[in-house]
């Protein structure tokens, strides 16, 4: 088969990378670390996209548009997001190209320099905090709820499709709020949104909690996260939302006259998630023989197969495949039937499985004498007799199931990959062998979190809501800690 | 009333721009050019955006992403399109800032300096092409129908909101085809998608034609339009769709295997609309009360004021209220209940009518002992009781009226701006005194288009689809012509 792809166990980057690029999600541009986001990825984006959006509004945001460029000056006015961010990033220094008076192409004009600098946003606190200024005034203006859908850019030295581009598109929340306990709260809403998101539609567990401040956003006071695990026992943080206290309104000077008539800087938050969600559902549910999507975000959730040989037996075959996918679209499940006679069937069923689609029908003459049709599972690669009676809601039922099996087995799988460990040489120890979340008692401060990271390679991922408090000392130096916090390599 | 409007009469021109503010549509951002789409605006964005998205999946197209940035040598492999789009751009040069060595705030790195300078794209196709060449190696590979929602940027000089902006959203499809017949009926088509879209959603008639080769985007064999007349007798381009030929194949090397095994080079199509749409839709139908939006487009179809001056009467008026509010959602129409009570009925009244809320019901206790409401509409500013019993239904109808008696209202004015000339003193005494579309004789010459251009304003918006030849001279020239053209002073 021309599109086999590397096994997971031999090298599991190649498998990620060849599944990515010959399943026809993505594949690299012309433009260093850049990504060309093909129809069949776009298509489970825009499902991403579509769902998330209607969560957003049903919690009362709404979209608006911010420029693509920042001034550079914008980016140094909060002193810590500046180091954070406004480093690796793609600067607009002209607005002109002219034809080259030496010879053949296009130069920059010299004559066109900008005044100032322009930066491509690689996040937009900066120049929505600067329009927010003339928004607010009253705690009447109060609170400002908008989301944007935009692409950003980070010039990241090592890409990987979707995990790590210097392009990237996403959507970023940015709320204005009249007290902290307002944005706290909002800040904490949005991540339940993302995990609701990530569980019910990706079929993917994340653990939601706090970053340490090491992890932070630059220019957040607290970051919260989802954490997922992937197969390999990396961790992919998935989504963040950050509540950003009163910094952003300070270095923008946003104040509102409160209901007591006094002058106060507006509380904020912002959140986001991004196309590395794509990463996180390919790497979370796909095998050696392709892609595993969720029936939910599945952009052709039932593929029919006819098996034929002779041109009536295709008439007779396409008359009952052709009513099943009336009684799918009926039931508002997007169906495909691939009468294609370029293709045998072998090389459909191999295509489809690679592309992850959950259900796939297929129809032979025996299958119409007998009045059924086979049915089989990608998630679970099992095939099953059903009869055409019915066949319609039985289908709508099996992505159901299908759904939530993928979920389950995920689930189980992370459950599985949690380990408490008390000590140091434990900890290394499952690193190595198993990988996965470690859970361990740590001592609170970024030096020993920094030593960790430079012994171990893994980070503190999150610590979790809810976490129970426990009595112990920490891994690396041994003084005392009042709970577990989760540790982990990460992508 | 602080929001009192410049009126048309005036200043139409402010008008636009007052109207474009004080319904919180756009407003101008610290970034020379580059506009904020507000809530508001955005949501009408959005209401554009999903009836095209789905008329474009109904034609059989499909969504991509390319990338953002594109490397300055693509431009100048089409020559005609580097000539037209590859000046005024934003060039970006440095991918890195550094904190600066002489005190406070950021500079750019001068290490960090691009081998190659990256253009922010102003339209994709040099990047597509590149990209397609690897998509594309037989005829079965053909068509491809690719759509992008995406950001742009051209470094326009002077700049008004949604009109002409540097940064703008549009989409952009690109289209592949093995024969030049299937590909200039790609063009057509669109261009016809296009025209529906504007008549049925955005209630603005248009007038499908060809461009002059003058006027044709740079790089395409023709280039179709969709030309909207403002209220100001100016017309505004709506929409293009181009059929490029074989020129971005050839510039960028992307044959292909035809069923007779021979290599030919990929037969192109694109097109796109943008925010600019936006513009339209505001100067098509807006009056100096504010926003008049079909309601097919509005983001709010319905809203409910109560008027009252005691508690128990809101609480008797909001039952209604809310009963109607139910009864319309049930129906899929969008309705707000606005009981604020820091604002008097007369401000909400004057607000719904600055935001172009097509319906506005109001109800007070007179009203409720009555079993009736008023019924305001937007479009006509009448106001009519009508009774409770089956007022969803009605209203629902009503906003059918209504989309309906502004295309009208439109196309009336419209076909009354539509004026046939002989002479050039004619030509030029109706610009003047008239404005709109002036239908004439042309020779059929550059020269002459640009003459007049030069000395009226005027230029060719199209020559209508379905023209009927007729024998005259240029009205410029003299010479032979044989057919009408139509010409207007344009934004």
């Amino acid at each position: 088969m021309a599109k086999e792809l590397t096994p997971r166990s031999e090298n599991y980057s190649q498998w990620y990378n060849d599944l990515v690029v010959k399943a026809d999600l993505a594949e690299t541009s012309a433009v260093r670390g850049c990504m060309v986001i093909k129809p069949y990825g776009y298509a489970i984006w825009e499902k991403m996209q579509r769902a998330l959006d209607d969560m957003f509004k049903e919690t009362g945001h709404v979209n608006a548009y911010f420029p693509l460029l920042i001034p550079k000056s914008f980016l140094s006015r909060e002193a810590e997001h500046v180091e954070g961010f406004a480093k690796e990033c793609a600067v607009v220094t002209h607005h002109r190209l002219m034809n080259d008076p030496n010879g053949k192409g296009v130069v920059v004009d010299p004559e066109a320099r900008l005044e100032e600098e322009l930066i491509i946003r690689p996040t937009s606190e900066t120049i929505i905090w600067n329009t927010y200024k003339n928004w607010i005034s009253s705690y009447r203006d109060l609170p400002i709820l908008c989301n944007q859908w935009a692409n950003v850019m980070r010039w990241e030295m090592r890409t990987r499709l979707f995990l790590r581009t210097a392009e990237f598109l996403w959507q970023e929340g940015h709320t204005a709020h009249a007290t902290r306990e307002e944005a706290e709260e909002e800040a904490q809403k949005m991540l339940r949104v993302y995990a609701d998101f990530a569980e019910k539609w990706m079929a993917v567990p994340v653990i939601k909690g706090v970053k340490s401040a090491n992890e932070r956003f630059a220019g957040a006071l607290d970051t919260y996260t989802i954490e997922a695990l992937m197969q390999d026992g990396k961790a992919l943080q998935s989504g963040t939302s950050h509540f950003l206290g009163q910094n952003f309104a300070k270095a923008f000077d946003v104040q509102f006259v409160n209901k007591e008539n006094k002058l106060e800087y507006v509380w904020a938050t912002s959140w986001g998630v991004s196309t590395r969600l794509m990463g996180a559902l390919i790497m979370s549910h796909s095998d050696d023989n392709g892609l595993v999507l969720p029936p939910k975000l599945a952009p052709i959730q039932v593929v029919i197969v006819p098996i034929y040989k002779k041109e009536e037996e295709l008439a007779a075959i396409s008359e009952k495949a052709l009513q099943l996918v009336a009684d799918l679209k009926a039931l508002g499940i997007s169906v495909k039937f691939d009468d294609n006679d370029q293709k045998k069937p072998g090389w459909k069923f191999a295509e489809y499985e690679l592309k992850g689609v959950p259900v796939r029908v297929a129809m032979g003459p025996r299958d119409l004498e007998k009045g059924e049709a086979e049915i089989a599972r990608r998630d679970t690669l099992t095939k099953e007799q059903m009869p055409f009676e019915g066949l319609a809601q039985r289908i709508k039922l099996l992505l159901d199931e299908i759904q939530d099996n993928i979920y389950r087995k995920a689930l189980t799988f992370r459950d599985s990959m949690i380990t408490c460990v008390d000590s140091y040489d434990e900890f290394k120890r499952v690193l190595i062998e198993k990988g996965g979340f470690v859970s361990a008692h740590w001592d609170g401060t970024t030096e020993t979190e920094e030593k960790i990271k430079e012994e171990t390679k893994a980070t503190i991922r999150c610590i979790p809501f809810g976490n129970q408090p426990e009595e112990g000392t920490c891994i690396y130096s041994g003084k005392p800690s009042h709970q577990r916090v989760l540790f982990a390599i990460s992508y």
